[in-house]
């Protein structure tokens, strides 16, 4: 039997998460089967369950990833000092996303559908739920790391809530993904530009 | 044929509505029947149906109130100069909703709940995206005469971007009902320490 190389069975992996995730953003997790599944990413079923035991399994790696992905993008900043302000970081990490992640549903980034099904699901699913808060909450710690580096650096108050502030900044992207979902509107422009007004509020100028 | 009171059928339709969304927020929209409405309700199919015909209506309702009233409270913020800053008008639109709408599923409050289910039937229907989308823009639009009451009364910078800046503070409350939704943490105070420490970035005190 042909030994097969690690680059290959990675990138078949590779091949049957997007494909997955394309089938979830477009009708959710639970209209999509196993065989919307093998027919999106046109392999067998032997070589998709070679990787993946079913829907579970699937939507479990996909989150995993994108959220290991975000956490290793602000654990990166706060390498920085100080690290770029949130008008910055907020959109770039946004951007990152799109670029490691450019699968489309009817001409839309895919992305911010995804993420409204995934919680769907959560609401649903107890195990999913459980799978997703120790990563949730590491996205969130990375960011306690990025507020304590804008202290140490001097551009922040000591006294601020870092804990408060990490679960706003993750809230503003949350939202603005549901904006970007269900009307088709937001970007990363609008982040910026609209993070940056808020941001300017008790000072006139 | 007696003659019912406006209050009475006022009452009643307050009653229909708050528990189709229970119903909704529980098992979201596609699992929830009318029977199940009507026996959440106590009321007979008879006396539902005179105020709604169905389920499409039943959300419609729901949602249409819900963003009329948050825009009603933006309006009357920006009446006041200078409006309460968004660290005290957020988590107080918010903490007025859970006063107005108190409804609860599984011991939580429903409201974040319903929220993220209405998203995922909106992302499925584009009749619902259709009503939705107008009543948004309304919420905008009256967070935007907050932004300009802002500038008018100087606490901001008169060139920041008011729309970006609503876009962002809608964005903060979908994604904070979100988190409260998937894992029961997030609260009015999270929101305004939260909100407070992101203004003070580039205030080191």
């Amino acid at each position: 039997m042909a030994r097969v190389s690690q680059e290959h069975l990675d990138a078949r992996r590779r091949q049957i998460l997007d494909g997955a995730a394309v089938c979830f953003a477009r009708n959710g997790f639970h209209a999509t089967s196993m065989q919307d599944v093998l027919r999106e990413v046109d392999l067998s079923a032997g070589a998709v369950y070679r990787y993946f035991s079913g829907k579970e399994e699937l939507i479990a790696a996909i989150v995993g990833e994108v959220l290991q992905t975000v956490r290793e993008m602000y654990e990166a900043a706060a390498a920085e000092s100080p690290p770029p302000m949130p008008d910055e970081l907020i959109p770039w990490v946004l951007g990152r996303m799109r670029t490691v992640r450019p699968g489309a549903v009817d001409g839309e980034w895919m992305f911010p559908r995804l993420m409204l099904q995934v919680w769907t699901e959560t609401l649903r699913s107890p195990h999913l739920a459980g799978l997703l808060r120790p990563a949730y909450e590491d996205v969130r710690a990375s960011w306690v790391l990025v507020v304590e580096r804008y202290k140490e650096a001097g551009v922040m108050p000591e006294d601020a809530d870092a804990d408060a502030m990490a679960r706003v900044m993750i809230a503003v992207v949350q939202g603005m993904a549901t904006q970007m979902a269900l009307f088709g509107t937001g970007s990363e422009d609008l982040l910026r530009t609209g993070l940056r007004a808020l941001m300017s509020v008790g000072r006139p100028g």
